[in-house]
């Protein structure tokens, strides 16, 4: 019988999962089971994978009935896990959570204190914590016995110098809890953790992570510590995203409210859900479905990506005062060699030398010995993150 | 008799004016006579000065009964300038007009047409150009035999590639005129043109531009060419500027509609007239009374604003891939040595050997020999760009 912890990460009207055997020496975790629950609320589906299928495994999907919302998700994920983890027992559940608030610097163990305290921030985070926040609660009910854990995804950007969290607005507003925040935290920490294996064993002093998926974001780590990010009170500022806008002149909401009548709703619908690759190409959110079309609109939408992209690694570097290493992650950043390849085309300027044949045969080392600045591809494992806090932290409760 | 030409700049509450005297050879225009009257529709005021006071004269200052609207200004202006400009006949009349739209890239001379057009431009620069507007039709009720000439704010950037003028949001938001345009284009303009007088008789290929007034923005410059500018759709976005927020994550918008239930008006008001330098340190939107306070509140907002440059710089700087000359104009880049100290400090990555000695002493060029980055100070003169566009653009219309 070995033991196991469980990952989750719940989304508005989806819940993945991940479990990840607990070795009984010093030994990293490994994942074990992964899948998803998706279309909570209308037709569910599961998608599962086992490390037994191997990597690039086909994995078991079906058609789910009677799942309408997390609890019921939750209650199935945890049963279908114990049936198809043969003899491993659940010691506790890790959560990603996207919002910390302005204090919290590291993952905490779930109590129903936390849970007050969590619930308070959901108005800072409206389309995500609530949902976090339910599976946490889920959990609680199905299997009350397991200690569970949230990890924020503001936590790595708690320590960052006041100057970089400041909103240009009266102080009235930043006791409101208005302050630039940052996400991807998880993301972030993973990254500087594994840094040092590609940069010569060492940290880079001066790094720029850039990860992006779906949702995308900057960070300046400046001695593994992060002094910046591109996104900022919310999860919209920044960089160009799947429907994301991303960075917006304020005066282009006071126009829309104005002359277009419209209300917070349906400005929150246009921002979040339909700009941003989306809104620019009017084709597709997803970059690799752009890369392969003809349209020049999906041209429109990757040059705007790019370029958003380069003028904010520019800004990063200024943060910095300088960049000695460069990393891309998250879905696009591993994957996407020709939006790379533009990028550090126009990064020449920061003695960025290129190196376009790596990068296209899929190396982790995209520059030539002589770059100034290390340009690196890691795959992120934020799910990782979220089980090594958990068995820390679990190990402590119990 | 002398020809003169009269420059005017229109605010809600106030008309700037300046004569120019016309030379009977190619020499450039020289201002006789300047002033401007404030408080319009409430205690106006009348301050002016003339070319006879000398520089640093005492200007005439005199309370004004019956100024309730820019027409009653104007009629009152143009009175007033004949009779204290012996025996100059004023030959036409330029207008800084802050919208052009997107296609105009240069001024243009008054026509019933013209004015149309941009009308129909006021949603864009509804805080500006209705009084922009006004003061044109003034100008025709009171004196309709002179010409007059239109010098749009947005001229200097309407060739920018498309990249740089794109939004995030879906294509019909850029039909119905949601694009980046960019302001402070008569200041630039001016700058472009003066700036080869100072770095070694040419114009600096890479060129950033920081005219940091009450409104701040930053202009990418390259080869003479604006190809990027941080004020955006609006005159809001950017730098932290006197009492504008620059630069703000939308979902902070969102935020405060939704939990402030603050409407469009209120949010306008926010964040036009009581955020950025006023905003965070809660004392005032001057520089100058900043540096000179001990609060610790004073230190943030200066903090901020110089934070926020830093970055936007480097942000340009990627624009441009590299720079190679920046120039500091406005009245906080004339003036704030401390400013300049605090920027050029941070930029240090770039090349950029600061010599802080002729900063303090306040001389044109802030930079040593080795210097990659040239530093420049240089006043800038938007009366005079207009003033020169006029005597064009009048000479062509009589």
């Amino acid at each position: 019988m070995t033991d196991g912890l469980l990952v989750l990460n719940a989304g508005s009207s989806s819940l993945k999962f991940a479990v990840f055997g607990i070795p009984t020496d010093a030994d990293d975790l490994a994942v074990t089971l992964r899948g998803q629950i998706s279309n909570i609320g209308a037709a569910p589906l599961l998608s599962a994978w086992r490390r037994t299928d191997g990597p690039g495994g086909v994995a078991k999907r079906s058609e789910l009935d009677d799942i309408d919302n997390h609890q019921q998700a939750i209650a199935f994920a945890i049963d279908w896990i114990e049936r198809h983890s043969a003899g491993m027992s659940l010691r506790g559940v890790g959560h990603r959570v996207v919002h910390g608030g302005s204090e919290r610097d590291a993952p905490a163990v779930v109590t129903p204190a936390l849970l007050d305290e969590l619930d308070a921030l959901s108005p800072l985070a409206p389309h995500h914590q609530p949902h976090n926040l339910a599976a946490i609660r889920a959990v609680a009910d199905a299997a009350p016995q397991l200690p569970q854990v949230a990890c924020f995804d503001t936590a790595f950007h708690a320590i960052q110098p006041a100057v970089a969290r400041r909103l240009p607005l009266p102080a009235r507003y930043r006791d409101k809890g208005l302050q630039r925040y940052g996400f991807h935290g998880l993301s972030y920490e993973y990254i500087t953790a594994a840094v040092a294996r590609y940069h010569a064993g060492q940290l880079p002093q001066r790094l720029i992570v850039a990860h992006l998926g779906n949702g995308a974001s900057l960070c300046a780590i400046r001695d593994g510590k992060s002094i910046a990010s591109s996104m900022g009170f919310s999860t919209l500022d920044g960089l160009l995203m799947g429907s994301r806008c991303g960075t917006l002149d304020p005066g282009v909401l006071l126009h829309l409210l104005r002359e277009e009548q419209m209300n917070e709703r349906a400005l929150s619908d246009l921002l979040y859900n339909h700009s941003g690759l989306l809104g620019v190409s009017g084709i597709s959110s997803d970059m690799q479905v752009l890369l392969n079309s003809d349209a020049p609109a999906a041209a429109e939408a990757i040059d705007l990506f790019c370029y958003t992209l380069v003028r904010a690694i520019g800004s990063m570097t200024a943060a910095l005062g300088g960049a000695d290493a460069l990393v891309f992650t998250g879905g696009i950043g591993e994957h996407a060699a020709a939006i790379r390849a533009r990028v550090c085309g126009d990064l020449a300027w920061l003695g960025l030398a290129f190196d376009a044949q790596s990068n296209e045969r899929g190396a982790d080392l995209l520059t030539r010995a002589d770059s100034r600045v290390k340009v690196w591809v890691i795959p992120t494992n934020e799910e990782l993150v979220i089980a090594r806090h958990t068995r820390r932290l679990v190990g402590a409760a119990l």
